[in-house]
């Protein structure tokens, strides 16, 4: 076990071997570390080119689990698919310290009880039920009025594991689709009448905290497809939403990197929606957009070292998440233009299987001028074929 | 064989597992493509633990070094150890195209050729001359007189494959070392008066050129130990500088990244002095100092995309080389205070073992005034042991 995390020999491990865990893994590297990966899939994985290191098993085999950590000297998370109960039991049983650490990964990973922890520390979030039958179905509507989103509790992002419900017969529907029926809790949530949705970052250890700039995703069904950053809206809302985001790491003595996703209503008022306990897709743009990255802070914060300046090195900085448009092997057409742009900077996540709508790469502009760069950002990807 | 490099599949190979082709690497995984690396060391390297696909031989085999180039779509170079022959054979043979091409890197790889070939393209050098014997020894020093440094034509970097010798029986000495006796060019260089040494790298392909700003390499002993961007000293020095790079890269027609160190005459003159077929420590500071790094368009450079912006992000960037302090498993201690100054950078190489004067680590600050931040790196860096 290395006590000085700044060792060649130290490995952080990632469970999970998607983009994020990548991303981070290049930070991971520009300090002299090794990466170790898991994952739960055969195929092979953006990050398991990128390390000799890497060992597949179940996400719910707390041996599984056990056997990487202790190939380890720190483990941090890329998703939420996982149980905070197996992975203590990773941790007590290897000794590898896990961040953020399972106890404030159980405050959250469940929709339900992080709503109810935000809630608790005081924090505006969406009008939110837990629903067990029929009847709760029915008296969500009628208070919150139709439609409103069903949630399953546990495993969903991008939309999957959420329904959208217009009337009761839709809700009966939905319920049984998401698991209701089974072991499951569901949750309803209201749907809200906002005129953003904003996100901030928040990297968090026993050295301090830093906050990132207040950014605007921009979503399509759920999607999102790119983010804006710092987010068009008031001083004081922007400052507003990063309070709110210190405040629910706090809430959950989060240490690692955070992201929150708040609506902002027409009367101006926040509403914390989602939170995840890892890099995110609304932070990409802190690569090149801020002094230090969320994928550099993660790494410095699960490291135990100091966490970096989140300043944006430009006024305006926007990201297009670049999407599969086509089923096959994955490659990037058309992306001279966005190349060739002063300082547009095209990232690409060594997926093998393109897939439509897939997260397959995302592109950064940075500028002086909001209006001017995003529809830049827009027009030299706008051919982009993957 | 892939032909669009934008692929999951594409893979870049390095020929040498140090720290040039880690950080190049690391650009490379940005795009989403997979790295190869070729080494001559059985011990672990740094980019080693950056790929599953890392091959040991000879760099003097060309049956290794095509079978290697067989399992790559492009290969490059970190280094000049190797022969412009077996380089190109090794091409025909896989027909893995390779950059900077055998034809281009065979015009500098050796001292003499490489001076002639610049000084054919009207590009100053410093005085030199081709020894063969103890006349042609004193007679280098009765003309440019004493002392001078000899340099073995092949293989030397960092003062390695240098001496100075101050008088003709240090000069004798000095020749049998550097292997004048047996098979191996030697070559006189004139000590020339310098008030700065000056650095500028180019990244040139099909789709064009660019050309990094005109830096200071500040040297103790031969070795860089800081670097300064810009270079201060006028701005007319600075565009000379950087138009005399591009005309040595046009010379050896140039695919790939190349840096060119300069001696600037106290007359204002400039002189070319070494070259280097590969990103180079003076252009280090570029990771974050410039829109579009070295690194990242060495590995644009080679895959035929477009060439990215190499504008400075602040007006001022100093890089601090971080050398091994002492004899010992590598790890960075007392970096905390680096770490946590605001748009402060630190690189660490992922070297196993420590030694005294070993390359490292290095560390980048970016803010307005060059005073300001050089000391600022300095003294932030002072306490760092590694």
């Amino acid at each position: 076990m290395n006590t000085n995390p700044l060792s060649a020999t130290f490995r952080l491990g990632f469970l999970g071997a998607g983009q994020l865990a990548r991303m981070s893994g290049l930070q991971a590297f520009r300090y002299g570390i090794q990466i170790g990966v898991f994952s739960d899939r055969d195929e092979n994985e953006p990050v398991q080119f990128m390390t000799p290191h890497s060992q597949t098993g179940s996400f719910d085999s707390v041996d599984d689990l056990t056997a990487f950590a202790e190939s380890c000297d720190v483990l941090t998370l890329e998703n939420e698919f996982i149980n905070s109960e197996i992975l203590k039991q990773a941790q007590e049983d290897s000794g590898t310290p896990i961040f953020p650490a399972p106890d404030s990964f159980a405050l959250i990973e469940n929709k339900l009880i992080e709503k109810q922890t935000f809630e608790d520390a005081g924090i505006p979030v969406t009008p939110y039920a837990l629903i067990k039958d029929e009847d709760h179905l029915k008296k969500f509507g009628d208070e919150h009025g139709w439609p409103y989103l069903l949630k399953s509790s546990k495993g969903g992002y991008d939309g999957y594991g959420n329904e959208t419900v217009r009337d009761i017969n839709e809700a009966i529907v939905a319920f049984e689709n998401l698991g209701g029926n089974s072991d499951r809790d569901i949750v309803a949530e209201a749907f809200v009448d906002f005129t953003h949705e904003l996100a901030v970052q928040v990297a968090r250890n026993e050295t301090g905290h830093v906050v990132y700039p207040c950014c605007e995703t921009v979503q399509e069904d759920h999607i999102c497809v790119a983010v804006k950053s710092p987010a068009p809206v008031d001083k004081t809302v922007q400052e507003k939403a990063q309070e709110l985001a210190l405040q629910a790491t706090e809430a959950i003595d989060g240490k690692g990197i955070f992201a929150y996703e708040f609506f902002l209503t027409p009367d101006g008022e926040l509403l914390l929606n989602e939170s995840a306990p890892r890099p995110h897709n609304s932070g990409h743009y802190t690569i090149e957009g801020c002094v230090t990255s969320q994928f550099e802070n993660h790494v410095r914060a699960v490291m135990g070292l100091p966490l970096g300046s989140t300043k944006l090195r430009k006024p305006a900085v926007a990201m297009i998440n670049l999407l599969g448009t086509d089923r096959r092997d994955a490659q990037v057409d058309h992306a001279l233009e966005a190349l060739a742009a002063s300082d547009g900077h095209l990232h690409v996540y060594g997926k093998l299987d393109s897939k439509v709508g897939r997260k397959m790469s995302h592109y950064t502009l940075l500028g002086d001028d909001m209006e001017q760069i995003y529809a830049k950002a827009q027009k030299v990807t706008k051919g982009i074929r993957i």
